[in-house]
């Protein structure tokens, strides 16, 4: 079982190759000495003008670092074009703060000056966020229940399926399928995968609100039925499969979205638009 | 060329796979925020009881860390079996502090509080030997022959043969072979490489009191002239060829040894011995 030492081990020594980027980061870290503050590394984001991968995110503040290492800015998009970000984990970074520390051509000293700015404008978000750091509770349903909803500003995810559906109502049990009924709403409950995979074209728009799906084989016959069967009408909570940046397996909260039928004609593959950021929490009935 | 920026940060971004070691190395330099203390990570260590590589060297204060990752200490000898030492630049660590910190199973908490001793004890020493990180006058001769003399306590290393030269009196012009005439002195001046080559049997004792030599092919002829030949009964200037810990060549000075003809002959081999650990050094003369 990952510890919050592990955690924090692992997520500071992900930088292999990045040099700068190392000696940033761990400056950052070590100089907050901080552990109410949690932090991720190379996370993956979406932002409404495309994806990008910053070097060290702080979830509880809305913070993300980034460290250039080349003369001139990279546009936040470029720097994801050549990695594989498909089973990625991608939260959804709209109003977010991104602070920059430039590292090219510069001195040892100008870094830690840089690093010395952006030091003082987290210490200054953690004042007002006043954030607490328990590791075990994050991926804890009951945590979620007890708040009484999940929302998709909080960046929420669960390790498993069971323990997703824990939060609604449903006593864990294995659960083999991707797509079930909510337990005490008039709603499902979809664990897509939304990238390319051997069986699906999916695709999560930048901006997150929209979802498409198309089968790759079969697609005319499953499209009928998604068309007409009134379960696929139904809104749906959305948890995509996704892999953390320490490569474990995730369930990440991405909002409810519902199919929109005429669009999907149209388009000649289900397209579903978000229509809830927040979804209510209900304690296991067993 | 290398800057001292550079240096630093690639000294603190080599622990690719030891993570908890990259924690403790990135979290001291951090802290301590000392850009007066020279570092070197990875170091190998000589001493009489065998070879070693500790994980953050302090040339200037003679002190070492060592990050335990495994529950049991390893020896220091352990350590270094599987690695491939030979080209390395092993400095002599005889006297030199080595301080600890235990990683395995331990929380970030009582990391970090190890960490806190370890600070404090390399304070104390910078406050004894009051150190000063000139980056660019380490490998200039310039400052040797300011200071008159080159110790093997010092750990001097140049990074030519060229610059080591112009320690003795000799102008700096290119230099092909690896043994040449003391410019001031009656002695001779060598640059070997210490360690099984292609054309060499090298070895540098663990207390680097003796060097023995053995050619691989036509050792005998060689042998009856090193024996006889004046030249090779001189005393020698050794500056042995290593790569420095990021990959760099280095000429770094071992002391002063003489050639051992009767446990030569006995072993049938040359072996010399250490004679003196100091060397006088002069203005180039032009």
């Amino acid at each position: 079982m990952l510890t919050k030492t592990d955690y924090i081990i692992r997520q500071l020594a992900r930088a292999e190759k990045k040099k700068y980027e190392n000696y940033v980061v761990t400056r950052i870290w070590h100089l907050l000495d901080n552990q109410n503050v949690k932090i991720v590394t190379q996370q993956y984001v979406s932002r409404p003008e495309g994806r990008a991968m910053t070097d060290l995110f702080f979830p509880q503040l809305g913070m993300h670092i980034e460290v250039d290492e080349k003369q001139h800015f990279n546009s936040l998009g470029e720097r994801v074009a050549h990695d594989n970000v498909r089973e990625a984990d991608i939260i959804n970074a709209t109003n977010h703060e991104i602070l920059r520390v430039k590292v090219a051509e510069e001195s040892i000293d100008a870094i830690n000056r840089q690093v010395d700015e952006v030091l003082m404008r987290i210490r200054e978000k953690i004042k007002s966020v006043q954030p607490v750091w328990d590791f075990d509770a994050d991926f804890n349903p009951a945590t979620y229940i007890a708040k009484g909803k999940i929302a998709v500003d909080e960046n929420v995810a669960f390790r498993t399926v069971v323990d997703t559906l824990c939060c609604f109502g449903r006593p864990p049990k294995s659960i083999q399928r991707g797509f079930v009924k909510h337990p005490k709403e008039d709603r499902m409950i979809w664990f897509p995968r939304l990238f390319l995979n051997k069986d699906w074209d999916n695709r999560l728009s930048y901006d997150e609100e929209e979802i498409s799906e198309r089968k790759l084989s079969g697609h005319d016959e499953f499209f009928k039925e998604k068309i007409s069967d009134a379960k696929h009408q139904k809104e749906r909570l959305v948890f995509a499969r996704v892999k953390s940046n320490l490569g474990d397996v995730m369930y990440r909260f991405k909002g409810v979205y519902k199919l929109d039928v005429l669009l999907s004609l149209a388009r000649n593959e289900s397209v579903y638009k978000r229509v809830a950021k927040e979804v209510t929490t209900y304690a296991t009935s067993t």
